[in-house]
């Protein structure tokens, strides 16, 4: 997706060969038309498949999952990092360690609002490890629902996530995947299309 | 805001007298079609006093904030409860307690994002106590920026945060303002217009 690569290589900052800082318009700040694009790029590309639930995780993936939702007339859940006392439903719950933060997190959602016969589409916006995406994933098959495929703002092809999920038969759609950091700066893979 | 007002009265749960859940919509589950409509009533209220940036609080703001954000065309901030490891910029930070969660979150904005010059909008999904606006207040006033007024989605007026953020001088809309929770029902504020 051109006008994200663009947004990265003016915005992005590049702290280490393995961390790309989106601050700016993804993670803290967020820029809502580039998100509405993004939103409309997954729903095109998961147009077809029939698509009845997004799962996001909270906080960055919410944005573009919104989008994505408004689009494709779904709703949109996000999975929260921490119980909270209105959180009082039964819970899937799954375990993520992320090595950014150098921490492990449950992640749940209420068993209220995925079912087994929904077809879901998971959003987030990075896709580095695959932690937090296997631990959405875990999440869906307890609750035995279709996944129909995993939308990702910014993929760090360089890291193991990736081939891992599509490895395990599922349908990645990244719309940056970043070869490699170094020096400062950003390369990304080319597109076969 | 009428739509808003039916959804809670279809899909909210009073669970005590001051506790009324709505993950079925805004704070677990999220509907974008609402969240479009409520954006647009924020972009309404607020069309002419030259917002240029949007301020909410992770994760149930920023929802709504990023589709007030899409229409003004502003960039919108989220507040981070907790530092991550890429937030590495100088922060401001206030403290805000969470009668909800018996808790004390310390939340914080990057400096690059809000600026002096800036006239800054609040959104958040829920005003009780008022302690998060007032620690959003409170980094704005860090900042030294203009603060244009507040936007709530949904207001519990019989507690006291709508009152005394009213009292300090600053404008709040309120797009659905209860008036008390009771025997499992709601009971909204009539509108003045």
């Amino acid at each position: 997706m051109e006008r994200l690569k663009q947004k990265i290589l003016a915005e992005g900052k590049v702290l280490s060969d393995s961390v790309l800082k989106v601050d700016a318009f993804l993670n803290h700040q967020i820029d809502p038309a580039l998100m509405a694009d993004i939103g409309k790029e997954f729903a095109d590309r998961f147009a077809d498949v029939g698509i009845t639930k997004i799962l996001t995780l909270e906080s960055s993936g919410i944005a573009p999952a919104v989008m994505a939702g408004l689009i494709l007339k779904t709703p949109v859940i996000f999975a929260r990092k921490r119980k909270s006392l209105t959180l009082t439903d039964h819970l899937y719950s799954a375990k993520v360690h992320s090595f950014t933060k150098q921490e492990t997190n449950e992640i749940s959602i209420s068993q209220s609002f995925i079912h087994q016969d929904d077809t879901v589409l998971i959003i987030d916006d990075f896709l580095a490890n695959g932690q937090a995406v296997f631990g959405l994933i875990d999440i869906l098959k307890q609750v035995g629902a279709n996944i129909a495929g995993i939308g990702i703002v910014i993929e760090k092809s360089f890291q193991d996530g990736g081939k891992m999920i599509r490895n395990a038969g599922y349908r990645v759609e990244s719309l940056a995947r970043i070869a490699h950091l170094s020096e400062g700066n950003v390369t990304f893979i080319e597109e076969e299309n």
